[in-house]
């Protein structure tokens, strides 16, 4: 199980952290903001039940196996950062047959279009309104280019959209496109467990049971009103705090190549989640070790404006031996019958505690593996605290109103240009 | 050329925008700044002229040209973020040969190995002080390999690192291993038109007397005292009055999939020059179009505590017409005769002026393509841009001593093990 440390709040001076008697509240309050979160009618927390949509991805799954060499995702944002977090996480960086296309730059569709085979290749479009311009635009791209090999649409094309509405849908019931359905009541940042990252998923041979299971265990534990057991609750509860004391920066630090993307995943749950109405924390992705030779200085010298949350993988899959051939040289003299895997742990507690001596406020949280289970169950921790976290700002967690105006604008120029 | 575009800076409120004033500097103030960059004694803009190292580099490629299948940079931080830009942005994405181990982490370094063929392996060890423990531990680990395997090391490894001083100078000079020097006055975020990014670049097809001659115009801007020309000034000088106004955030956003990994280049240059004596700009990564879906909610409507760089490509090499198969439909009715190079433009358009009626700062800096000539430019910009910015902060912009103790901290614990 994921396991949140936050000790080090407790160690750095008043000003910039916390008095462990913050997290004396009584069952009441929680149940209190379970009920707000409850009236805000959001299916995040519901669809863990749908296991019939799990068997139908299942069964497609079954009739596509071994009919692809290439799968080339179509989406942006909200469907697109939670199967490229999935991807990266826990396939080989090297060896799968997937490629995400999250923007419309035409320099790099090109360099996706030289290496797949069309005749070979499953295109699967992802938009919860569906009528995302960007996603269309790649969509018509492509089916035009299929069309154009006498090959026909729906033996190349899979949607992910609405149930009901928008262009995909329509397409989808008129032209007997394989479609599967996004529930009406989750918003793209909080449907990675919903098909829009279950079907890709299962397409590159994740476990998605093993996902939702881990899910579900976060959700019991959400459901907790324990504040010494609520993991997503404590969570949030310390953002708010913090962010009453300056801390408008998150600092989101896996100690893990593999999980360097998730950051990302989460930057747009916390930004577009909270950060209305003149609130709002800033998230900012890094990863360890690395950036301990890059944003590191700024963090210990810096304006002291940041909460930084690292993430520790217990255990790598691989256990890799430094062999000192060196023992005697002052640089590396204390390299001592080690792992890559110690050297990265103990790095990860230098740069931790130096932090702390210097009144930085930092959490942990850990991953026992890197496993379906642990990334089902940390999805879920965060999309559950984000929705704690919104109840505690008194903001609506899931809508983006200030993203209209400039689609508009650009609709507009369109327009004028006509 | 790039140009630099700050109109939109004076048509937000004055809590948050700047007065065209502000750039009413005499070029005395500016010659001031530039005898204070001068007696910092740094190199950065010295090493454009060591067209000798350049033909080293030169000839040293020619001798190992089609020797390696696979080439593998060691290094961290500073050592990688420039070839990791370099590669990124100027070769193709799935059709290039080289890895970056820019961390230790096991998992991801077995991934790498599982796809190189050792025997045709070329590793390029990077190390300004030539004792970073992270690259010394991977180079041991491939030495060890390549040993193994009866190979001998000079065939498989070059180093780039100090010219004098370190175990990586004592193995060069001892066991005869090709090495390139990085002269002692260039720190690590100043090092990308050294060999530390010349060689890998040079050895992955690039033409680094491109990028040399694109850095060259840059200086020449960047020795000009007129403040209405010098580019590298200018962005400095926003920059530091934007922090003024409590903008303590940089938002960097090319809108450019290729040029994602250059803001974190830019993100160790800025946070580890700049971040010391509580002081700091904090750097954040974006990309555009993709960050739209994600960030944009925040920045529009968050706490105006950020100024946005935007980054805009001006052409790109490829151009892709999006076929609008469906012209009736309202999603997408205004999408006519149009590319994906125009709706990227259109939507960075309507993007910057939302945020702009929202008084939110931003500024774009314009490539005119993505070529060695515009990156070698766009370096010496940005190199330069933060010499001034550190002179206008009055802090030593070229070392960083907040990372010391963390260093120190990691060997005490290995120490108290033995």
């Amino acid at each position: 199980m994921i396991t949140l440390d936050y000790q080090n709040l407790f160690k750095v001076n008043a000003l910039h952290g916390l008095d462990q008697k913050i997290f004396d509240v009584p069952a009441s309050k929680i149940q209190d903001l379970l009920k707000k979160i409850e009236s805000r009618g959001q299916g995040f927390y519901k669809i863990l039940d749908d296991s019939e949509t799990l068997l139908k991805i299942n069964d497609y799954a079954n009739t596509v196996k071994g009919k692809y060499k290439h799968m080339v995702v179509l989406g942006i944002g909200g469907s697109t950062l939670g199967i490229t977090t999935l991807q990266k996480s826990l396939t080989h960086e090297f060896k799968n047959n997937i490629y995400i296309l999250d923007n419309i730059d035409p320099d790099y569709m090109r360099e996706v279009e030289d290496v797949i085979d069309l005749k070979e290749t499953l295109f699967i479009v992802i938009s919860k309104s569906g009528g995302t311009v960007e996603t269309l635009s790649q969509y018509f791209y492509f089916r035009k280019k299929i069309e154009a090999l006498n090959l026909e649409q729906k033996n190349h094309f899979v949607f992910v959209t609405d149930p009901a509405k928008g262009l995909l849908r329509e397409i989808a019931n008129t032209e007997g496109v394989k479609s599967f359905k996004i529930p009406e009541n989750v918003g793209g940042r909080f449907s990675v467990l919903t098909p829009v990252g279950m079907l890709p998923a299962k397409l590159i041979g994740l476990q998605i049971n093993d996902l939702i299971e881990g899910a579900k265990l976060a959700r019991d534990n959400f459901y907790n009103p324990d504040a010494s057991v609520n993991i997503a609750w404590q969570l949030a509860k310390i953002q708010f705090e913090m962010y009453q004391k300056g801390k408008f920066l998150n600092i989101m630090m896996p100690y893990s190549s593999k999980l360097k993307t998730f950051t990302e995943w989460y930057a747009q749950l916390l930004a577009e989640s909270i950060g209305k109405d003149g609130i709002g924390i800033t998230p900012v992705s890094a990863h360890g070790v690395t950036d301990q030779h890059s944003q590191n200085q700024l963090y210990h010298d810096g304006p002291n404006d940041k909460l930084i949350i690292f993430i520790e993988l217990e255990n790598f899959k691989t256990k890799l031996e430094i062999p000192n051939l060196y023992p005697e040289h002052a640089a590396v003299d204390y390299l001592r019958d080690t792992t890559f895997n110690e050297l990265m742990c103990l790095e990860k507690l230098g740069t931790e505690t130096s932090l702390t001596e210097r009144d930085r406020p930092n959490i942990t949280i850990k991953l026992p593996n890197l496993t379906e289970k642990s990334l089902g169950e940390f999805f879920f921790i965060l999309e559950s605290s984000i929705a704690f976290l919104g109840e505690m700002f008194k903001v609506n967690a899931y809508d983006q109103p200030g993203v209209e105006l400039s689609k508009q604008l650009t609709k507009q120029y369109y327009e004028r240009k006509a």
